[in-house]
């Protein structure tokens, strides 16, 4: 047995060693580098798995996404998209049909040669993302205008072999949605990806409360085998951007590739016009690193799995009788009005134990109640995101007045990022402006660009920036490339990113 | 292009090859060989995928299991078991630390053997089962008694390498949720088991009304590394049993593989005691071939995608504006009254054709609308179990008169399916009797019974019977056995089988 316990610490220190230490980038001020990959460990958001650059998603991160997903299976829905669901495993020949897609894609492939104990005829892909698949099988489904359009979404796994890997941010294995769409004119593919951008960017907004920048990808950013690929871009604590959600628009590349051809209205055989889009379990990396402080994970009331902990204080058996009859009778009341509410009853812990571990877990509200609150028929309430103590509230509006903090907590977590995100947000009017600023600190940089993927890559090169997005938000305005001082009215923004 | 659509109709005829054909098993009376497969198919419920053996999971069906889905899901939840997510991919090492369990899974997996392009050092499993990696992960998190229980469950898709494959009864892949649990004492972990037996039971009767024999396998039958497994066994409608669920007690055998030990509340080191559970989109396939006809489906309105279909009747434009908007009216009411409900306004066919498109697809309730109901105040209604006719209901009524007819329904398709197995259920003495009986039809077989794993598998090649379950309604009686003559007090089940 003792040889099976080596095995495993062999494997996490592999794992380990799996994780880009990125000990040069500091999270925040001071010298908390390893600040994220802490809190989701000591937050039992997840664990390290024996398979390099694998995760485990444990039941608090997996109650998180459950949210995450049910809000947006939500929005998926009402927009007139059906859940579906096609095959892991993808014939390699099916891979090659795209020629941008293949390019992209096939060398993060995971590959499966043998099954049932035999070496397979053709090798099989882990899907990275199912655009083969599920556009083979659309040109079975549509023949006539019909047909169309058709609105797919599907919850799976994905697999890309990632050579540096982090909790959440980038694993070889995720979870995510994606979905594939086709229609019969180019106007309503288009509209269908910015519409499923816009359901994204309230999905991050709205639940998340993360504020997002909506844009356009560069040729350099865009998905492999995309037109035009959208995003929301959002920024973290440390300043560093993350890309949260894409939309492509594909034009007819796959419709050719896989012959998805219907009879249009007036007798035409035409090829359909797509989109795909995703958001996957990353979400999940961009709330720790949006929101998460000193203390740890800092959660929108909206997603939290716990939205309202109840902390018991006592001293005497006879305190402890007292002040858990009250907290029982507490908890069912706030359970019945629809909170998500946990009664923190463990014997074995001291309060202040209890206010870390649901500090560190980002739990919103904390009612603290002792004798004397049940004497006085009042609780205290704790706030996760302000740290601020609202002493002696009347038991009789509790849910009312729960509810009221639970919205204001949401709205206060996203005003003080979007603050964030505007105080750490400047104008570059140069190449050499740009440099000195990003060497001062992250930050997201607006500038005006028309240089070329070519002068992008050297950008990166040298600063580790990239073009985020071209945001929607940005009219044209008259002015000078940073890069190769050419006139453009294109504004974009640069930053290092995860 | 041509090229590619030669493509997808050979890999269509390779699937169709690699269904089992049984043409000696007509499915009910009359030949009627391929109404298991037609149905799904012209249902719409699945398609199949250009991988051998795999499913595509069409929307109307991917509804059927979200629905069945979200209903196991609370239960699994409210007996105190948390969801995670464990990795897709199983070290090799890991798959033959428990004898019995690689014995029985190994010849099935398929294998991962190349990861971004290069050879991997280790091949990878994709998971068949989860056992092994969320084992290795309990050996982790389980240091203490108050560690335990540890009750998981995740929802996920495994692959099975299966040579002959049915959709939805037996694809290379599935979907399914597996439960992996750990507890203190033998008691606990066997409680747990049965608990979980409970819960399939309720889900399969309550939900799908599909009566069920509870029950324990046989040694042969027993899950690869389990001490004892239970299963729920129906019929279907052609008198061949379905194993629908299953619920392990594991003992010690993977924490012992696995080390998972934990401090025992007296302070001595222990062995924690386990259990898994699952059951796949294989229910799918139970719900079609146990309540199905000539028709088509017959859906469980619990978990029917639409419980009820409008269907508008009219020739006249002036018709068609009134009856539409009545419909449109009806619609609106019992959505908001929390019905699933379509309206089916399509321009381009007939109410017929209409009628048997949602009777294919077992819609439990049709309204019929047409000039004279709106004249009248009233609709009509079609059940699609008894295909009985409900005219003249008033439409003020309509929202108590349609949830009480859908209560009706579930209520009567469980009746009629009880009924069909008693009627099918017949006792064997001999097992010259018992051969007597399975060669005229398919029947489940009551018996005494004291043979060998050995002796099952005599009468399985003889028959194609095997012990279905050992059902725990059956109080010990004294009699003899019908093969080997020995007296015993064990009765069990034989039936052919899905």
């Amino acid at each position: 047995m003792a040889a099976q316990k080596n095995v495993q610490e062999e494997v996490k220190q592999n794992q380990y060693q799996g994780e880009e230490e990125e000990q040069d980038e500091k999270m925040f001020e001071g010298d908390r580098s390893r600040w994220y990959t802490d809190t989701v460990l000591n937050a039992e958001l997840a664990d390290y798995a024996p398979v390099k650059g694998c995760m485990v998603i444990r039941p608090y991160g997996y109650a998180l996404w459950e949210n995450i997903k049910d809000a947006l299976d939500g929005m998926i829905k009402e927009t007139g998209h059906q859940n579906a669901y096609f095959p892991l495993l993808i014939p390699e020949s099916f891979m090659t049909k795209e020629a941008q897609h293949v390019e992209g894609f096939a060398p993060e492939c995971a590959v499966v040669t043998h099954g049932g104990g035999k070496k397979l005829e053709e090798p099989l892909f882990i899907r990275p993302t199912s655009e083969t698949i599920i556009n083979f099988m659309f040109a079975k489904w549509v023949q006539s205008w019909r047909d169309l359009p058709l609105l797919i979404n599907q919850w799976a796994n994905v697999v890309r072999w990632e050579m540096r890997t982090r909790l959440f941010l980038r694993t070889a294995e995720f979870l995510w949605q994606e979905g594939h769409t086709a229609h019969a004119t180019e106007v309503e593919a288009e509209e269908e990806a910015r519409k499923m951008l816009e359901v994204y960017r309230s999905l991050a907004e709205d639940w998340l409360a993360l504020p997002v920048i909506t844009g356009e990808k560069t040729d350099r950013e865009r998905f492999a085998g995309a037109v035009r690929t959208y995003c929301i871009e959002a920024m973290m604590r440390d300043g560093k951007a993350l890309q949260a959600g894409t939309s492509h628009f594909l034009g007819q590349n796959f419709a050719k590739a896989f012959d998805i051809k219907f009879q249009s209205q007036a007798g035409e055989l035409e090829y359909a016009w797509q989109t795909s889009w995703g958001v996957s379990t990353r979400l999940i990396g961009a709330v720790v690193l949006g929101h998460g402080d000193d203390k740890g994970l800092v959660l929108p009331p909206r997603i939290a799995p716990i939205q309202v902990v109840i902390v018991p204080i006592y001293k005497t058996d006879e305190e402890k009788a007292l002040v858990l009859g009250r907290c029982n009778e507490i908890f069912a009341e706030l359970k019945k009005a629809g909170i998500r509410v946990h009664l923190d009853d463990r014997d074995n812990c001291t309060p202040g134990f209890k206010f870390n571990h649901w500090e560190l877990r980002g739990v919103p509200l904390r009612l603290n109640i002792g004798p004397r609150d049940v004497a006085g028929n009042v609780v205290e309430i704790a706030r996760r995101d302000t740290s601020e103590k609202i002493r002696g509230v009347a038991q009789a509006g509790l849910v009312n007045e729960l509810t009221g903090l639970l919205s204001a907590v949401q709205k206060n977590i996203f005003d003080k990022a979007l603050a964030f995100r505007q105080s750490k947000t400047v104008k570059a009017a140069s190449y050499d402006e740009l440099k000195k600023i990003l060497s001062e600190s992250n930050v997201f940089v607006e500038c005006h660009w028309d240089g070329s993927s070519e002068d992008e890559g050297k950008i990166k090169e040298e600063t580790k920036a990239t073009i985020r997005a071209i945001p929607f938000a940005f009219e044209p305005v008259q002015g000078t490339c940073m890069y190769t001082g050419k006139p453009t009215t294109r504004r974009v923004i640069f930053a290092r990113s995860y």
